[in-house]
C-alpha cells in the first residue's frame, strides 16, 4: 500500500494535535504517513522529502508548524504537491504560525487552516483528492450531509433545558 | 405560548454561555426558543429557521458563534428581524470571532454585543422589544434602577477594608 | 414633527462618516435629529440628553465616537433606550474605538456595528424600530430584497471583463 | 468550453485584486467563469451556485470577501467542491478578512491564502486540479522552476548597485 | 483626618489588584479613601463624586476599570483633579481596558499607568502631591533609593546558582 | 524666568506633534524648556538632566518617544519629578511606543497619555502644578468649561445640515 | 577564568527562563557570569556595568526583561560590545517586551531573538564569540549536525502510532 | 577582495530599504556582496549560498524578508555563520515578518532587528565583526560616540523654537 498522504510535523509534541488529521485519512481509508521533519533541524532531509514526494505517490502533503513556521512554505518550494499548512499555537495563541504560513509571497501558495486545525486539514486532502476521484468525491458528499448529526445531537440537549418561559 | 425572541448556537459547548441570556429573558417573562444551527453545518435549517421566523413571531433573534463566527451575519442576511450577534470566545480570545460578527458589509447590520455578552445580548433584545412596548420599557427603566445595587453592595465590602490611613 | 432617532457624535469631523446614517433615515421617512454631544466635554449636555431622550419620542440612539469612544456606553448608561454604537476609525484604524465600545460590562449593553459602519447603524435602527411596526418592517423586507441588485450590476461589470479562457 | 475554475466576489471592487488569478488561469489555459455572489445580499444565489457547481463542472471554487469575510466558508458549507478563500483588505488591513476566512469551525474546512493573494490562489487551485491531470502536473512543475527567473532579474539589477566596498 | 486621595473601582472584584495601590499609601502614610463606583451602573453617584472631590480635600484620583474601561475618562470629564487610570486584565488580556483609558480625546488627560498597575498608580499619586510638598518629595526620593534592594537581593541569589562555567 | 515643566523629545521630527504642548503651556503661561535627549544616544546627558531636574526647578517632565520609547521610563527611573510620557506614531501605529512606555514595572511609574496626544500631556502637567497651587487649579477649572464650547460650534454646523427628515 | 558572556536580568523571577542560556555556555565551555540589574531600579549599577564591560572581557552581553523592557536597549546604548535581547513573557504574552526591545531606533541595535528564548540567546552568543574563534566555529557546526538527533528521536515515535492506513 | 558580510534579499524591492546597511558597510569599510535570493523561488540557490558562505570568508549574513518571513530561518538553518534578520514591512505594518524572523525555534537563532531595520542591521554586523577585531571595536566605539551629535543639531534646531514662556 503506496501512500498517497504525508502529514509531516517538526515535533512529536504536535502529534497531539495532527493525530485527528490521521484519524480523518483513516476514516476515509486513505493511505497515508506520518514523519517528524524540520524546515530548521534537518533541511537536507526536508529537501529529500520534497523532491521525492511525488514519485513516491505522494499526492497531497499536510505540513504543521508553530512559531516562526518555516515547514509548510520550505516543502511548498521544493515540491508542486499541494501543501496544507496547520498552524501549531504554540506561543501567542498561535498567531505567529498562522501569520508565517498563510502571508507566503506570489508564486508559492500554502492552503492555511485555521489554527490547531489538523481535523480540517485532513479533510481539505480529501477534498482535493477527490477532485480526480469521482468516488471519494461521493464518499466526502455523504460525510458532509452527515455533520448535520452533530447539531440533531444538540437540539436534544437544548431541548432539555429548563426555563419558564422557555418554548421549545 | 409563542417564542418572541429566539436564541441560536452551533454548539452545545456554547449553552454554558447562552444560558445567561436565558436567564435574562425568563426574568423579564418573555418567552423565548434555544436553538443549535450551524451556518456550516446545517445550511438548509438555517436558512429554513431565518424565512420563517418572523411569522412565527419572532421579533428578535440572538445568535452566538465561536470562531470565523458566521452564524448571526447568514442569517441577518435572510430576515429582516433584528440579530443581535455574541461573539464566543473559542480562540484568539473571542477576537477572531467579534471581528466576524462585528465587520458586517453594508446593507446588513448585526447587532454586536461584547465577546461571551450573552446576559447584554438578553438585555439588548429586551431593550428592542420595548421599543413598540411601553410596559416593557417600563420593567426595563426599573431593571436600570436596581443596577446600582450591586454598587451598594461592593460598597459595603470595600467599607470592611481597613488600612491605617484609610479614611471611609 | 417628532424625532424618531437621535443621530449623536463627539464631532462635527465625524459627519463625514455618520452622514451616511442620516440618508438611510431619510430614505425611509424616518424623522430624526442630529447633535453634537461629548461625554467628556459636555457631559452634563449627556446626561439632559439621555434623560430625556424617550420623553421627546426618541426610541433608538446611533452614537458615533472614536478613539477612547465613551459616548456609546454612557448615553446607555443613562436611558432605557437602545444604543446603536459606531465606532469611528480615529486612531490604530479604529480598533480602540471598537473595543471601546463594544466590551460593555454586564447590564448595560451597547448595539455595536463595524468600524465606521454609520449605514448599518442606521439600517439597525430602522429593524428596531419595526419590531413595533408591521408597515415598517415591510418596507424593510423590500428594501433587503433590493440588495441583490448591486449584486446583479457586479455581475453584468464582470461579464465585460474578458480573459482568454474566461467562460462567461 | 465548460468552466473548471469558479471566482467568486462580493463586489466589482474586489476586481483589481482578483483580476490577478484570471491572469493565471489563463496562462495555464485553464477554462474559468468569474461572478459577484453574496453571502449576505445574494443568499438565495449564492446556494443555487454552491449546489449546482460540481454537476456543472466546477471542480475548484475561488471565493474572495473582505471584512467579516463570510462567503467563502458559506459556500463551502454548501459543496464537497474545495473552496480556496482570499482574504481582501477592506479594513483593518484585512486582518478581519483573514480570520473570518480561516478559522473555519472543524468540518468546513476553506484553503485560505494570503491577504489579497489572488495570484496564489489561482496557483493553489492549478495544484488542486493537477492532483487528477498528470499533463497539469507537469506543466506545474515547469512553471516552478521559472520562478526562479525573477530571481535572476533582481541579481542582474543587485550587480549593478555601485558602493566603494560592494564586491559583486 | 481628610483623604487626599480617592481609590474608586467598579467591582469588588476589582480590590485584589487594587489593594497594592492602597499599601503603598498606606506606607507613604496618606490618607485616603476607596469607593466602589460604576460609570454604567451608578452614573449620578459618579457625577457626585466627581464634582464634590476637590472641595473634600481630594488632590488626586485613582481610578480602575476593565473591558470597555470608562471611568477614569468619565470621571476626568467632571473634575479638574487629576485622574490616574488603572486598565484591569477582565478580558482580552486587558487590552481593551487599556485602549478605553488611554486614547482619551483632546481635553480630558488621564494619566494612564500599566495593566493591572495599582502599585504604580499609588506612587504617581505620591508623585503628583509631592509637586507642592517638599516633605514628600524627600521621602518619595528616600524611596527611590530603596528599590535597588530587590536588585541586590536578585543578585543575593543568583550568586548561589552554581554553573561549571558561572563565574561569579 | 525658571521653567517648571521640562519637554523632551528624542528627535526634531517629534516637534510637529510636542508644539501641541507647548501651545498648551503657553497659554496657562506656565514657563517651560524643551531639549532634545535620547536614552539611546546620548545616556550621558538623559542622566545630567534627569538628576539636576528638580534642583533647576523642574516639577513635571514631559517624554516623548517612538518605536521601542525608552525615554519616559528611562527619565522616571533617574529622578522622583513625575514623568508623562507621550508615544509617538513612528511604526506599528504607535502601539510599540505605547506598550514600551506605559508597561512599567512596579516602581517606576509613567503616566502615560493617548498616541501623539502632546496637548493633553501638557494638560495632564497642568493639572499635576494645579495640585500645590489653589490660582492655577482655578484657571483649569476655567479651561474645563470652556471646552463645551468646541461642541457647541459643532452643533451650529450640524443644525446647518439638511435632510429632508431631519427635525433639528 | 575571565567570563566572556554577561547574562542580565532584572528579577530572580526571570532565572527559570534564563538558566536555558547558562546550560547552553555551559555546554561550550564558555565561561560567563549572571547578574541582576534593572534599567529602572539600579540606573547607576547598569552604566557601572555596560561601560566596564569590555575591559572586563565581557564579548557578548544577553539581557532579558519583561513588560516595558528598557534593560536591553539601555545597555546597548552604553557600549559598543553586542547586546542579545530576550522578550520575558511577563504579560501580554510578551508581545509588549519583543516591541520594546526589537524595535530600537537607529543606531542602537539589540540582536533579538524570540520571546523567552533564553536557549536561542546563548547559541546566538556561542555564533558572535565564534566569529573571530575558528575551533569555537567548528564545535558549533558540530552542534548543529546534532540538532537532526532530536527529529530521528521524534520519528521513532512517530513509527510506533498505528492507523490502519497509515503506511509508515 | 574578499566580502565579510553577505546582504540577501527576496527582491529588487527590497534594495530602498537595504541600501542603507550597505550605505553603514561602506562607511566601516567592511567588504561586503548583495545577492537576491528567495527561500521560496530558489531553494538551491540558497542552500548553495548558506553552506559556502563561510569557506568563502563571510562572516556574517543580512537577510531581509518581508510576509511570511522564512529566508532568514531558512539560511540560519544550513550555516553556522550568525544571520541577522530584517524584516520588512509588506503587509501588516511588518507584523508578520517580525514574527516569522524572531520566533525561531529553539536551536536556530536568527539576530532580529527592528522592521526595516536595515541600518542597525548593518551596524550589528560591524559589532559581531568587532567581536574578534580590535581595531573594528575602536573604530565602533567612535562611532557610537558621534551618536550624540544628531541629539546636539536637534537642540539647535529646538533653540530656535520661540514661544512666549519657553526659556531656553
Amino acid at each position: 500500500m503506496q501512500p498517497k498522504v504525508s502529514i509531516i510535523m517538526g515535533s512529536v509534541s504536535d502529534l497531539k494535535v495532527m493525530e485527528k488529521a490521521a484519524k480523518v485519512l483513516d476514516e476515509f481509508e486513505i493511505p497515508f504517513e506520518m514523519n517528524a521533519l524540520s524546515a530548521h533541524r534537518t533541511p537536507d532531509e526536508v529537501e529529500r522529502f520534497a523532491r521525492g514526494a511525488h514519485s513516491r505517490g505522494i499526492r497531497v502533503i499536510i505540513a504543521a508548524a508553530g512559531m516562526a513556521a518555516h515547514l509548510p512554505g520550505v516543502v511548498a518550494a521544493m515540491t508542486p504537491v499541494p501543501v496544507i499548512g496547520v498552524p501549531i499555537n504554540a506561543s501567542l495563541d498561535g498567531v505567529d504560525a498562522l501569520l508565517a504560513i498563510v502571508q507566503m509571497p506570489p508564486g508559492i501558495p500554502v492552503a492555511t487552516v485555521g489554527i490547531d486545525g489538523a481535523h480540517n486539514a485532513a479533510l481539505l486532502a480529501v477534498q482535493m483528492l477527490s477532485v480526480g476521484d469521482d468516488l471519494l468525491y461521493q464518499r466526502f458528499e455523504t460525510f458532509k450531509k452527515n455533520l448535520k448529526l452533530k447539531i440533531v445531537d444538540a437540539n436534544k440537549q437544548l431541548s432539555e433545558v429548563k426555563f419558564k418561559f422557555k418554548v421549545n
